[in-house]
């Protein structure tokens, strides 16, 4: 008598970028949980039940969702971008690892989307054509000294980084601690884009040098790219700079 | 007298994981440029020409699409999975940096996509719930002893790492010589998943512990993505193993 689960993202906003896949997984669920903003994205029918929750409550909303799941119905937990880069499909994991053996018998179904990075370096250019990694900047689930260690290590790499959760209210000072330790490793002149709302009405999209960058720029819908020393700037008369991260390696000193 | 220059991705080869918006850059473009295995995805109608070439002649297809669009044609440049990621976005922007005043007045409309780790992760978990990074192992564009050192400070950092281009025919030692590296840094029980062709009908997924990960189990069809000390399997009856990186940091010995 066990259901399904999908577990879905609705890429960054722009219901363009949501994918057929994602649509069809939507259209054969009867529940949805999610952070409510993630939910309002879709387009319910009244016989869809939405069961809202903040989105502090990961863990919680994913027991909820494996419950009604294991009662047979099928269940939908909305993400926004994609559900497997730091959103829903780890905590949905995470709740049946440590759950109950019924747990482990529903058809769980992650749907890929597009993540949050992806839509911005969309819009800029190509800042992610080469090596990257994606940190979260949120210190609510790994220590801070984890976090530095990592940058650093990432920078002496010659990673382009991308930052998700990079600022909020209760986390106002992360972001201009990362920016002041990247800054002793990397050139000041590497460019760093803050990607706001990509694809959506109120999209913004700001590059800056890393010497000059300024934390106060992002705000919780903003996704942080932060150049390599091989990542450059195309300059272009009357339309927005190009930002990218040549295919092959020139060798420039990180 | 300048025209529009798309550059799309296919996403990993199911069309119901091509977005609205990938779709709409397809029927508004007259010519498309790429590897013909990507083109042969799209249903173009007869009034829309193919130009394909092989998979080693990135800066000049973009060159050919750049010089078209020039002329004030609307061109499509195709990729695999995502445009931004490894693949043809970059070449357009080197091409655009070396280029002619004129292709800096184009139109250039990167569209997002999915990418090939993303789906693979979908299909067995999350093991991109945390911290990850995305390495291209080939070393046609960059130097072997550099990519060694980035895996090295990858695993050292507690990152999940998804190789790219893992392997081909004029490459065959390097995913070995790769794992043998990571073998000395991390634990032997860290899951590798070779994902190959995710949400395409030959698709197939594996899952081995690092100590035991063959190299010849992949493909150039293949996103290898290697767990961290952190990343855990899920054993469930008569399902798949689930692999995830949980959210938080548990401090396991990397």
């Amino acid at each position: 008598m066990s259901g399904t689960l999908h577990v879905i993202g609705t890429g960054p906003g722009n219901p363009d970028q949501m994918t057929p896949e994602t649509l069809k997984a939507v259209e054969a669920s009867t529940a949805f949980f999610g952070y409510f903003p993630y939910i309002d994205r879709l387009n319910l029918k009244p016989h869809q039940r939405k069961i809202a929750s903040d989105n502090r409550e990961e863990l919680s909303r994913a027991k909820a969702a494996l419950n009604l799941a294991a009662s047979g119905e099928t269940v939908c937990v909305v993400s926004g971008g994609d559900p497997g880069v730091f959103a829903m499909a780890a905590a949905v994991c995470e709740a049946i690892d440590a759950g109950p053996d019924a747990w482990k018998e529903i058809d769980l179904v992650v749907t890929p989307g597009v993540t949050a990075m992806l839509a911005v370096a969309a819009r800029i250019g190509a800042p992610l054509g080469h090596d990257f990694c994606a940190i979260s900047l949120s210190d609510n689930l790994k220590p801070w000294d984890v976090i530095t260690r990592r940058l650093k290590l990432m920078a002496e790499a010659g990673m382009v980084i991308a930052l998700y959760n990079p600022i909020s209210k209760a986390r106002p000072w992360q972001l201009g601690a990362a920016f002041d330790l990247l800054r002793e490793v990397l050139p000041a002149t590497v460019p760093v884009i803050f990607g706001r709302a990509a694809g959506r009405p109120d999209e913004a999209m700001l590059v800056m040098p890393l010497g000059e960058a300024d934390a106060n720029r992002a705000d919780m819908a903003t996704c942080v790219i932060i150049g390599s020393a091989e990542t450059r700037v195309i300059a272009r008369p009357g339309k927005p700079d190009l930002v990218y991260s040549p295919r092959f390696y020139s060798g420039e000193k990180t």
